[in-house]
């Protein structure tokens, strides 16, 4: 089986990734948690620098990839808003300045993370970048770190990914981290289940792909209630645009279903479900933390 | 006497501080002079990361917090100004967000230094924290580290703290650092004066934990001109509010009156005054440097 | 012939620079490629610290210096926008508060560097500062070390400086990377010529220096036209303010012709450019982070 040299690897999008890739990178994820934790400290990319573009703001990302940097012994510039980017407040986020920016960037650094409101700005970059690029988010396009951290969570909570039933509740056709997990999920041998209002369902295009990955029909379910469809699910990962998920709701649920949701959440999972066995978002913080520490680790040549 | 365990301890407020406690920051302080220099390097908190969340911009406190932390080794991330942070463009501050953002950051860092415009910010997120929560400054309510700066500056120029008449003069009851330093300073064996306009003296609560750590009533004068208090004083410590003191207000005052002021400074200390020897705010910006090293060493556990 | 010791020294003009003092830098520049491309590792600067002041917002500059001490081992603070300064949003950049800001910052840092929209600005922080000061842009005043990354990449891609016809072209006058290269190229023994609007020619004061320096006079032409000048060049300098170079102007230019940029460009360069062998403003990037480098290095003692 295909299996990819991470080495040097733009990451833009799940969609060219294997299975074999990912379980890669969760791999070296697992061996770097004690770094992570700060418990055990690490040189391993001394003298290296990671490049944040944020033309969009951000804390999570934005903060994880630098701790993640920082952890790994490595340093960090850019900047974390347009304000303080002297190319944006002239009118930056044009096709033809992208490429302008990212021919003086790629001289600073040693891989750029990129998050910007245009779809596609991240492969544009990464045609243009001599240095890895890495997409922190690209519109309403893919966010692909955060699926595979998803994912993380997912074998790190459940041991296997593999024979699960997994809902994507909520707006999936305008969120860039439901479809990059999407792509990323029916890499496995899973039960997968689209739950979302008609008008914000997957688009045919995403569909035939994550057809293809599967190798069958997803199920499709269009509703604003999440109930009908996480009473025998393992995972839910749900974003913005169904009837909340509450302590009640998931009285209905399998005791060990796990609730996923990339944060900041908003009034879809309600703050009675913290206190919950179900709630691991918090948790997937810190593993979103080791994901990005072994994607830096591997694609900067860290690990072999 | 009881002496704090300075590891993993919340700086949320100095009321809970005794002398002992600030003492042995002072103590570490002077030991890492040479390393505030710049003349002696240091790797105590290699590996650590501190992560600074300014909801209120800052220049002095954060840069002093990031200073501190690389002159010790270690790393930083974080925002300094509200735009910079997704959530907060969100509508972040309020306290339902809060310690959702809290429990985010605490995964990526090993300690969280926090500035905010909400009083009871900094307490709220060491509630939810499970790394140690340095309060940079929350609403109008506290800001311990500069109240240990203060009084390190006082020890440093002085020798002794005990002994001296110190006097506070401002808008005492809007004033953060005001507030700290009162209820720090009284822990001491000193003559204390505030001085403020009536509208803005000390309410009857503060004046109780003073009177309390005092042992005796401090001196309550109104009025909003500093001249009647400064003429034996030892110390001043002056911010927005009075009449401004020029170095000929200060030729009444003691050979040796030091003035101390938190900057940036507004009207209230006139530029005169910058020649005199009884300016040392200046000099005390590195004794805050040298402080909150101290602070981040204990708190981390690279000072035994 | 004066020989500059670079160190602890400011850089706020070209005007004082020497042809040995600039050759300097250009040799470490050298040695330092390997260490600027991350192919070697440096610790020189470890444990120092830059503090960028940018009350003008940048991404080129502040980038290339936070790279530059991030690759010899040192670490950075400041501020990257006005809006993440206390200071600035209370009305800072008058001159009575930029001498209070420069007193705080010096005791957090070993270096600073400042960019600002006032001309004079950088020269009234290296009166006040302990530290070094590097002028990163004062208004439309100088811009030092933007003049330096040029002509180190001359010598770079032309092997020696003195012999070429450089020409310098755009609204001239208030140009600060324009006003500091022609004060850092006429130290050269060169064939200088200034093509601008009339109205933006150099003014007497600056024609003075530059003839002084050459020790001739350069040839000024009044023109919006960048093509009567270039035919015979073997440099030219471009910003605002002409009529574009495209690749077809260029086809009347000299072979080996460079053309330089500072970055970000507007239409004065066609895009068509780009694949010329012309083009080099896009490898000056790089030459910046060397020259940067080379001047910390030698400012900071790291280089003997």
């Amino acid at each position: 089986m295909r299996q990819l040299n991470w080495i040097n690897q733009d990451v833009i999008s799940t969609i060219n990734m294997e299975k074999n890739d990912m379980e890669q990178v969760f791999d070296v994820a697992d061996t770097l948690r004690p770094v992570a934790e700060g418990r055990e400290k690490s040189r391993a990319l001394e003298g290296k620098i990671l490049g944040n573009l944020f033309y969009e703001s951000s804390t999570r990302t934005r903060l994880s990839f630098e701790s993640a940097m920082l952890r790994l012994g490595g340093g960090c510039t850019g900047f974390a808003d347009p304000a303080s980017s002297r190319a944006v407040t002239k009118g930056f986020e044009q096709k033809e300045l992208l490429d302008d920016m990212i021919r003086v960037v790629e001289k600073y650094v040693d891989i750029i993370v990129i998050r910007s409101l245009h779809d596609g700005s991240a492969e544009l970059s990464a045609n243009y970048a001599s240095v890895p690029v890495i997409n922190a988010g690209d519109g309403r396009n893919e966010h692909p770190t955060q699926a595979l951290l998803d994912l993380y969570t997912i074998r790190h909570e459940k041991k296997n990914i593999d024979g699960l039933k997994i809902v994507q509740l909520g707006c999936l056709n305008v969120s860039r981290s439901q479809r990059s997990f999407a792509f990323a999920v029916s890499k496995y041998d899973v039960d997968l289940v689209f739950l979302s209002p008609k008008k914000y369902a997957f688009g045919r295009d995403a569909l035939n792909k994550i057809e293809k990955n599967l190798g069958h029909k997803p199920t499709v379910v269009t509703s604003s209630k999440a109930l009908p469809t996480i009473a025998d699910a393992d995972v839910i990962r749900v974003t913005f645009g169904i009837q909340p998920i509450n302590a009640r709701t998931l009285q209905k649920a399998k005791n060990d279903l796990i609730v996923l949701h990339p944060l900041p959440r908003g009034p879809e999972v309600a703050r009675d479900v913290d206190s919950t066995p179900h709630a691991v978002y918090f948790r997937e913080v810190f593993n979103g933390l080791c994901t990005r520490m072994a994607l830096l680790s591997l694609i900067l040549g860290s690990v072999k």
